[in-house]
């Protein structure tokens, strides 16, 4: 078959929210050319990973086929979009094409791995475009919640492809380029075979609402103070960080930024141009002269992030700072599903010092950087798509995403990680199914999801551990077995001490076996191991995870 | 010092969510009589207590007071309430006094740990008083989401402390007894010396919702749908269960309940007269025969536990069932923070499936079970309290609640378990603080929260676990020393097997050791630890838990 085909393959963020990365590829069957749109990352959670630094999406398959892509595109610069960058070029090698403020995030993340800065190539906006292949792609200003966000705008043989990225229709977003429904109009106007598009908020039924709504609102509360404000947002959110300064500014206070965060994205802003006027700023060091009703902090860790700045002033002191009763504490942020607990957290160490915590609840002080249902329906609408993709979501997402679309005539399909789409026909079309997964950065090590490391740290923390350890010669055991034990209780229903107990079951079994079962060592292991397990489950009520070792001396 | 006092002590539920335990006294200092209110469990959580069955308050004050305790009541027959009774009662071995139904389930738990069911003595309500030492303890009925909560009028020689219990302002509550503010009124005649409140929504501002107010629309909703119904909410609502129940049968739908908390519940409440006219329900095996259009499932697992029924339905089979595109699957619950993992997931299951999902995120399908800040405001004033001592509730909570207290005048606390509060001035005073603490249950022996067991195994989940091995005679090592890796990637940056580079790094450590350090065992462990951590780290970037076994032949 060297009939060609337009081919759409999710890898990372399609069926969850998180480490972004779609494909695209023309040409014939398994000898398309591709492009990559994004390489995120996902955070690790202690309930599926523990221990584990960074998740990003299983590049495998595009490894394997890394002589066939044309290029890496960069939407724009959020840790789910960009974060992966670093862990992957050594891997894939392909030249990365992004905006100015994304690559200097990019290279600050490519430089800790030792790339080059000219690894990424720096586009303007639309009408730039650059060739590749058989695909001519331009990036496309949009409105989200960090600036030069773009959607991509995708030419190939079979048409216009727009890949919206992450958006939200902000005419007026404060920092950035505000949503321009004529210049998308314009895109629009050749016809766009389809519309690959975000669904975080398909579940929010009211318009979003502008960042500028905000201004106001968080002045006021800032010249309402007394004592010291801190407020937190993620760094990225530079529109938000400038409307906290001002609001700092209004009210005769001085801005310090906390966290590395925070300083970076100002930094990565000032440098591209992309902020301007920005309050000056004072250090963590010079603030402590400072008094405290004259001061604003901008903090990191708006998630409850246990080392960011917002949990370490929380929990006691941070570079000298202490919080005190009646200070007041702004969360000008949401709190991501799964993110509740450290937050909590936070809010009640908050509680314990005095502090008033301000939060979204009432929506004065936050707004999404996501398009909400009738949002999607106007961009539905506007580039009236032959085909509607729905990505960035966790299935219940794309499926109510899809549904949205396909209620308006227009063609849709729930493509979730590793599913191969045709675009090519008048529907989508699901062609193939690829292995995906997750991969884990951990220490300095890339590990699969399904490895078994992690499986085993988590059978070691609900389980505990047991080590078995016997020595043997030729004439059978040397010694009685040894346990050590941990994670554990010390002494079980016997009263007795539980690695005591374990020895003496396990050294009676020992004394019992025959020769051929103590010159078996899988078979030696395996008897310790059941004993043991039946043993602490009779002492302790649970079987604990055994490791056995077995010397021979001769 | 003979001057009696009145006292307070939160040993759990003051501070946090979960596991209420409440201390009333009464007495010479140190000399009190003593009365419980409530044993109440918390759940486990990957983050804190990792293999942990339940948590229960450490009752170590109690136990070592036992002789001083005259009586235990429960408010209550939620798990936070009630789930410590079986668990305790050998350690305190007081008499426990409840009503009906509460009973009815407190003995269903002691008979667990082979407690007679007599241990529980049931009360009436109010006027039913019973006299213990200084007090006189009454029920009085109140709305929460569970029949027969109560409030406890607790009458001392210092006055009248009411203590709420968990509660909302519900004249139709649908099952067991309205709020009767007239009721409530008259207690409060004498005069109130302390009101010992729920805090849980006082971040709630607008009045709370009746029960009745779901019928109309779980009605409609049941009627709208054409497949399979599957509805979820806490089995112990029973008014809840009554209305999803009776919405089936209004749509000609069989009710079949599901999971072990189900049928219990509504067994319970049909045997102590609490529930009545409950439709005729059938068993899982009876609904296989049963069209899909005509069933209604009534489900455990609202709030996204593994094993319930729910989770097991959107993760394939559950007693033969199976769910369909077109089902309709119904929240009629909140997600209590914390939880939103993994109802999360089962949403995205049942998406997979295709089953159509509605939450309680329209507010149509659930209202909450606790009283909201007007109706708070409303009890304050109802029982004119001179002291109001928050409790049910983290400390943001409290806290809240207390400043709400004092905006009216009234004098108020923020009292956190372990603080002793003497009641029985003017205002509340804060004169000692008691060890208090979480108990873990965990398989069949209880832990300590700080005994290092469950930090042990957060600690092997996060930096897995090396097992060292090495064997001794009198002339020094026997063969080289052996390692096993559990929860470790097995190959590192040296691309050689992670086990035998630190093999290798130990056996140039013990060929160089000299006698002295080979002699010592404490000298020896610690320097293999410390260089099979050094290894690891270079090797994989993180330093693991060592154990290390050191075996002497002689």
């Amino acid at each position: 078959m060297s009939q060609k085909r337009l081919m759409y393959l999710p890898l990372g963020g399609a069926g969850e929210v998180g480490m972004n990365c779609y494909v695209y590829g023309y040409g014939p069957r398994d000898k398309e050319r591709l492009i990559v749109v994004d390489l995120g990352v996902t955070f690790p959670d202690m309930d599926n990973s523990p221990g584990v630094d960074l998740i990003i999406p299983d590049i495998a398959w595009l490894e394997a086929r890394k002589d066939r892509i044309d290029g890496v595109f960069i939407t724009h610069a959020h840790e789910d979009h960009v974060g992966a960058v670093g862990h992957t070029y050594a891997r894939l090698g392909a030249p990365i094409y992004t905006r100015a403020f994304t690559a200097n995030i990019a290279r600050r993340k490519l430089e800790e791995h030792g790339v080059a800065a000219n690894a990424v190539t720096v586009m303007s906006a639309w009408p730039d475009q650059v060739a590749l292949g058989p695909f001519k792609v331009g990036f496309l200003p949009i409105s989200h919640s960090i600036p030069e966000s773009s959607g991509l705008v995708i030419d190939t043989p079979e048409g216009r492809v727009v890949h919206t990225g992450d958006f939200k229709l902000d005419e007026t977003p404060l920092v950035g380029e505000g949503w321009d429904p004529v210049l998308w109009g314009e895109i629009a106007k050749p016809g766009v075979k389809a519309l690959i598009c975000d669904s975080t908020n398909v579940f929010s039924l009211a318009p979003g609402r502008s960042e500028a709504t905000l201004g106001d609102n968080i002045t006021q509360l800032v010249a309402s103070a007394d004592q010291l404000v801190v407020a937190t947002t993620f760094a990225s959110n530079v529109a938000r960080v400038k409307t906290l300064a001002e609001a700092a500014r209004r009210a005769g206070r001085s801005v310090c930024l906390m966290g590395r965060a925070m300083n970076k994205m100002v930094e990565a802003a000032l440098e591209t141009g992309v902020l301007s006027d920005f309050p000056p700023v004072i250090s963590p060091e010079e603030a402590l002269d400072v008094p405290r009703g004259n001061l604003m902090f901008l903090v990191t860790g708006s998630q409850g992030e246990r080392r960011a700045a917002s949990a370490q002033l929380a929990n006691g002191k941070y570079r000298g700072h202490k919080l005190k009763e009646g200070d007041l504490f702004l969360f000008s942020s949401k709190t991501i599903p799964g993110n509740e607990r450290g937050v909590i957290k936070i809010i009640n160490q908050l509680s314990e010092i005095g502090v008033d915590v301000v939060d979204d609840s009432t929506g004065a002080y936050h707004v999404s950087g996501h398009a909400n249902r009738p949002d999607l329906e106007a961009m539905h609408a506007l580039m009236q798509p032959q085909i509607l993709v729905p990505m960035h979501g966790e299935h219940r997402h794309l499926r109510a995403h899809a549904n949205l679309a396909k209620a308006k005539g227009i063609q849709s399909v729930v493509a979730v990680n590793g599913m191969v789409i045709n675009l090519s026909g008048n529907a989508p079309k699901v062609e193939e199914f690829v292995e995906t997964g997750r991969t884990y950065i951990d220490g300095s090590v890339q590990i699969g999801a399904l490895d078994g490391v992690v499986r085993d740290r988590i059978r070691m923390s609900l389980n505990g551990h047991v080590m078995v350890s016997v020595i043997l010669d030729d004439d059978g055991p040397l010694g009685e077995p040894w346990c050590e034990i941990k994670g554990l209780p010390e002494i079980g229903s016997s009263r007795a001490g539980l690695a005591e107990v374990l020895e003496e079951d396990l050294n009676q079994f020992m004394m019992r076996a025959g020769r051929k079962t103590l010159g078996d060592d899988k078979k030696l292991e395996d008897e310790l191991r059941r004993i043991a397990r039946q043993s602490a489950q009779s002492e302790i009520g649970k079987k604990p995870e055994v490791t056995v070792v077995i010397s021979r001396l001769s």
